[in-house]
C-alpha cells in the first residue's frame, strides 16, 4: 500500500536504453535531464533550447550530451528514438506534431495541448505514425497518490462523498494560459486517476487579478458516480498549499505532498443511527485513530520517465496514458470555458473521427 | 490595530443593568449565560428551555436565575427587558415575533431567520414596536476580524483581489437547515463587515452526503467592487479548518482563529514591471517580512452582549446591525438557491415595503 | 488503550458525596470549584481565601457555597470532610498540617511541600490522624499520559532508551519557589508514573534571569533501569511548548497535550544488523507508519477529584498516591540542589522514622 | 538584516579560479562537487575516494573532473591549489597533515579534528607551510544564522539570558565519534559565532543506546558573559527537529532552518515592575508582535566555498576561521569528557607553544 510496487519501473533492465532528446531547458527540463542521466533505461543524446545561455547552464552542471538550438537537428537525428518536450504549453502542438511525424516517440509535459482539438490532432498523428505519445502527468507516479488510489480502490474509504483540493502559491504566472491549464492538470489528472471517470459538469469561477489571464480559479466538478470535487487553483497566495482532502463514508484522507507525512488516514465519520419514528436524524460522530502510512520516497519523475522508456520498448500502454491526457485537456478546457461564461459547462465530447 | 478599542464595550458602566432572559439552553445558550453572568451591564432573570434536564444542568453550574420551560412566562415577565434567543434556526421567526410583540428587545443567534421574507417580517415587527432587534453575528466582535478590517480599510492590502475561506469540521449536522445557513452566516457576516457590500452574484455547489440537507457546499461570491470570494463550508472533514486568506495587490493576510497567531500579514505580491514593447508581461514577485500582530484576547461573545445592552440603554445601533443580519440572510438564501438550481443566483432584493 | 478506563471514576455513584472546602481562589482554585460543582461524588461546602475580592469573583460565577476569609472556619466546620488546598507552595506545610490535625482529608496541589522534611512531616501527620493525604498530580489522570503508560507497560516501545521533555512558556513566575518546584512536578510525576522508579542521580543547570529564583532549568535524570530523561523547564519562552519524546528500541512516541493528536506513535528505530567480522556496525534504519490513537477527552482534574472522593469513601489508595508525592518532592529538591551546586545530586533518601 | 551581504562572496570575480581536489565522495562530497561546479571562483580538478563505485556514481552525475582512488595523486598534482576534505572525522588529522605539508590549502569538513591536540597539530602545520587551513563550519554562512547574529550584535534582544537548541533526527550514526563530535559542531559553531566567546564550563549527559558511542547527549554550557546554553543532540528521534530558541531580556527569537520562516522574532518578555516595599516582585508580561523577516535563500555551502577561494586568493582570513575551528573542537571535547565523567568539565586551554 505504500507505493513500493512503483519501484519495479526503475529496477527493470533493458537491453538497449532509449535514446532521448530533451527539448526545453527552462524550469522543468533540467529535472528531466538529471533524472534521465541517472536512469539505466535512458540515454540522453541531445538537449535542445532556443536560448544558448540555457544550454550553457546545462553544460556546466551535467555530463555533456550534444546541445543544440535547432529543433530540426533533434528530429532529424537518427540516433534519437524519443523526444521529451518541456516547453511552454502553447508550443506543444507544433513541436509534438513535428516530432511524431518524424517517427519519434514523444513524452510531452502537461498539458498535452491547449485545446481539445489540438490534443486530438496529436493523438491522431501518433496513431498514424505508430509511435508512443505520452503526456507527462507526473502525479500518477507519486507514491502518495498511489497510496490514496489503493485505499479508494480497496473500498477502505467507503462511498466517496467529495474531494477538496487546494493548490496555491505565489507564482509563476504563465503568459499563454490561465491557471486552469497550468495548475489544473495536476489535480484533474489525480481526480481522473483516482475516480476513473470524467466529470459530467464543471463549474468554475475565476478572476484575472494581475494580467489578463485568470490567475485564481475555484473549480467545482460533478462526476457521474455522484462524487463531487473542488479545486482551488491560484498563482497568488501568501504561502504554498498542497492540500487534498478525500471524504468517504467510512474514512477520510488528507494528502499533502509538502508534508513529512503526505498521506493521513482518519478513521472518522458520521453515521445515521436509529432513525426515530418521528423522522428526526440521529447522527453519531466517530473519530478514531489517525494513521500516516509509510510512503516510499521514490521520485515520481524518475518513475514516469522509466514508464515512458519501458512502454516504448515493450509496446505497452503507460500509466499516464493518452486517454488520461485527453480527459485532462477536456477538464481544463471545460473549466476555462465555464469561468469565462460564468455558467457550468460540460466537458467537450471527443470526436470519434479524430482519433481513429 | 489590535482590537483593543473593543474593550471599551465591556468597561462602560450602566446605571441599571439590562434584565435578560436566555431562551435555549442547548449548545450555545450556556455560553451566553456564562458571559451574561460576568458582564456588569447585564443581569440574567430567566433561563428558558423546553427540556427540564437542560435547565437542571444550567442550575448545577451557574448562580441561579429563575428557570422555566414556558416561553410565555418569559415574555409575560415585567422584569425582563430583553430576550436572548439561542434556539434552532427554524424557531427564530416564531419566538422572535412573540418577544418583539411583547415589547422585549431581542438578540437572536444567527441566522436572523431562514428566509428573506421571515427576516423582513421580524424587522418590520421591531420597527413597529420600537424595540431593538439584533442578530448575533459574533465574529463582528472578534479582535482578529477587526484587525483585518482595519488593515483593509486603511488600504494596507491595496486592491482586494480575492478572499478564500475554509470553515470545515466533523459535525454538527443541523436537522432543519443546510450548511449554508449554519456555517455560512459566519463567513458571510465577515465578508459583509470587511467589504461593506453585498454580492451581486452567488454560485454554490453542494452535496447532501449524509442526510437530505446539504452538508458540504462550495460557495463563490462576486462583489460589485470586483472582489471575489469563495467559502468552503462543510460538516464533514477529517479535522477542523478555519482558514481565511485575503489577497490584495499590496499585501496578503491569513486569518485563522484556531491559531496562536490568528492574523498573519504577508508583505508579498506580484507586480507588472517594465512591460516590454512586445506586449510580454514582466512579472516581479516580492516576498517580504511576515508579521503576526498582537491581537487582544477579549471574548467576542462578551463584547457582543455588551453591545446589545449598551445599544438598548443608549438607543444606538449595534455593530451587528439589522442591516447586516438581513444581508447575511440574503447571502445564505442565494447560496442555498444556487446550490439547488446548480446555477448562479442573485441575492433577493429587499422589499422596501416590508421594512418601512 | 485510549484512556477510557478512566471514565469509571467519574461514573461511579456514592451514597453520600464528600463534603469539600476549597482553600485558595486564585488561578487554580476556581477550576477545582467548577469541577467539584459538576461531580456527583463531591459537594462544595466552603470556599476560603484571604482575599475578599477573590471570593466575590467566585460568587459571581458559581452556585454559591459558603465563603470565608478564615481558614479556621474551614477546619472547624463539622460538615467539612475534606479540604482541597490550592494555595502557593510555601503555605502547603502549615495549611495541610492544620487540616490534617483537625481530622480532615486533604488534597493538596503539587508540590506536596517544598522540602523533603516538610513532605515527610505531612505524611506522618496523616498517618497519625488516619486521614487521606493526596497530592494533586493531575497528569496521572490525563488520558494521554495513560495511553503512553499502557504502551510502555505492554512493552510496545521495547527498551526505553530516553525521554526528552520540554515544558516552557512565558510566565507565571512564582515568588516563592524556582521553576523546578513549579513546572518540575508535572514532568517528574509523569516520569515516576511511567517508569515506576526514582532517579539515582539528578543533574540540573539553571539561571535566574529575571528574579532571584531560577526561571529556566535543564534537568537530566538517570534511572536505575538505565533509562535517562531530560526536562527543559522555563517560565521564559516565546511560545508554549509541551513536548515529550519517548524513545524506545522498538518504537518512539511523541506526547504533546497542546496538540489535536496528543499521542503519536512512530514505528521507527535503528537496529544493529549483521555485525561484520571486522567489528564495524551495520545499522539499519526503519521508518514505518505513524499512528495517532484516539484519546478520550475526559478532563483530568475531574478524574483526580473523583479519585480523591472515592478513595476517602472506600479507604483505598488513590493513583496520585502519597508515595508518588514524596518522590516528586525528592526529585524537585534534588534538581534544585544540583542547580545550585552545579554538580549532580542524588535524591534525598526518605527518613524511615518520619513516615512510620 | 536578511543576510544579503552574504551574496557578495559569490558575486566577486577572480582572475583565476582556485583549482580544487575534493577528497571523499560519500554523503557530503557530492554536495561540495555540485557547488564547486557552479562557482566561478573554483575549478574542480580531481575527485578522490578510496571506493571506485563512489567515483563512478560521481561520474554519472557531474561534468567529469579527473577521478582517483589514490590520495597521493591528489597531493602530488601540481595543478591542484587546494584540497577539500570530506572524509570521516577520524581521518582528518592524517589527510589534512599530508595535504598541508604538500603545500596545499585545506578546507576540512567539521570537526577540524577529533582532539584538541590533533587540531593544534594541524594549525601548527598550516602556519609552518604558510597555507590556509579552514574548517567547514557551514552554518556561519547560513543567512538565517546571520540574521540572528545581526539582531544579537545590534542589541535588539537585550541581555542574552539563554539559548536552547535541539538538533535531533533518526540517524546517521557515526562509527568513529559520538554525537557530540557529529552534531555538536553545528550548534557549538553557531554559539561561538553568535556570542564571540567560549564556554567556561560544559556539562553533558549522554547514553550510548544502540552502539558503544553516545548517540543522545544533553549538553549545558555556561559562558563568561553569564549567558547559558543547552543543546539536545541525538541520532535517535521520531522526527527531525532543528529548533533554536534565543531568549533575551527584550526580545526572543526562534531559529529553525527546516521552516519556511526560519527566523521568528517575538517582541515578548517579562519585566520587573514597581517592586513593592515588601520585597515582592511585580512582574509584567509583554507579548507583542511576531515578525518573520525575509531571509535570503542563498545556499550556505556555496558561500563557504566562495569564502575559501577568495581567502586563498587575497590572503585574508575566512569567516569560518581556524580560531572558530579550534574552539569548536574544544567544546566537543569538553562535552565528550563531561558525558563520560558525569561531571562538568572546562574546555581544554590551548597550548600556546603548539600554535606558534
Amino acid at each position: 500500500m505504500n507505493g513500493e510496487a512503483l519501484y519495479s519501473f526503475a529496477e527493470e533492465q533493458l537491453v538497449e536504453p532509449v535514446r532521448l532528446a530533451i527539448v526545453g531547458a527552462g524550469y522543468w527540463g533540467p529535472n528531466l535531464l538529471r533524472v534521465a542521466t541517472e536512469l539505466p533505461q535512458a540515454h540522453v543524446e541531445f538537449v535542445c533550447d532556443v536560448r544558448p545561455d540555457a544550454l550553457q547552464a546545462v553544460a556546466r552542471r551535467y555530463p555533456a550530451p550534444r546541445l543544440t538550438t535547432e529543433f530540426d537537428d533533434v528530429i532529424a537525428a537518427e540516433d534519437v528514438d524519443a523526444v521529451v518536450i518541456a516547453t511552454p504549453p502553447s508550443t506543444h502542438r507544433t513541436l509534438c506534431l513535428a516530432a511524431l511525424e518524424a517517427g519519434k516517440h514523444v513524452l510531452v509535459e502537461k498539458p498535452l495541448a491547449t485545446s481539445v482539438r489540438d490534443a486530438q490532432t496529436l493523438v491522431a498523428a501518433a496513431e498514424r505514425t505508430g509511435v508512443l505519445l505520452m503526456p507527462g502527468h507526473t502525479f500518477l507516479y507519486s507514491p502518495s497518490v498511489n497510496v490514496v488510489r489503493d485505499l479508494i480502490q480497496a473500498g477502505e474509504l467507503g462511498d466517496l462523498y467529495f474531494i477538496s483540493m487546494s493548490r496555491v502559491n505565489l507564482g509563476l504566472h504563465q503568459a499563454d494560459v490561465s491557471v486552469a491549464w497550468d495548475l489544473g492538470p495536476h489535480d484533474f489528472s489525480i481526480l481522473r486517476y483516482w475516480l476513473d471517470e470524467v466529470p459530467s459538469m464543471v463549474s468554475a469561477f475565476s478572476r484575472s487579478c494581475v494580467t489578463d489571464v485568470a490567475d485564481v480559479m475555484f473549480v467545482s466538478l460533478e462526476f457521474p458516480s455522484g462524487t463531487i470535487a473542488h479545486a482551488e487553483l491560484s498563482w497568488l497566495a501568501p504561502s504554498k498549499l498542497r492540500r487534498t482532502t478525500v471524504v468517504g463514508s467510512e474514512k477520510m484522507v488528507v494528502y499533502d505532498d509538502t508534508s513529512n507525512e503526505p498521506v493521513r488516514i482518519f478513521d472518522s465519520g458520521v453515521v445515521l443511527a436509529n432513525p426515530s419514528t418521528f423522522g428526526e436524524y440521529q447522527l453519531a460522530y466517530r473519530a478514531g485513530d489517525v494513521v500516516s502510512p509509510r510512503v516510499a520516497v521514490t521520485e515520481p519523475l524518475m518513475l514516469e520517465l522509466a514508464d515512458f522508456c519501458l512502454s516504448i520498448t515493450r509496446g505497452s500502454k503507460p500509466r499516464s496514458s493518452i486517454e488520461v491526457g485527453l480527459d485532462v485537456v477536456r477538464m481544463c478546457d471545460a473549466a476555462d470555458r465555464s469561468a469565462r461564461a460564468r455558467r457550468p459547462r460540460r466537458p467537450e465530447p471527443l470526436d470519434a473521427r479524430a482519433t481513429t
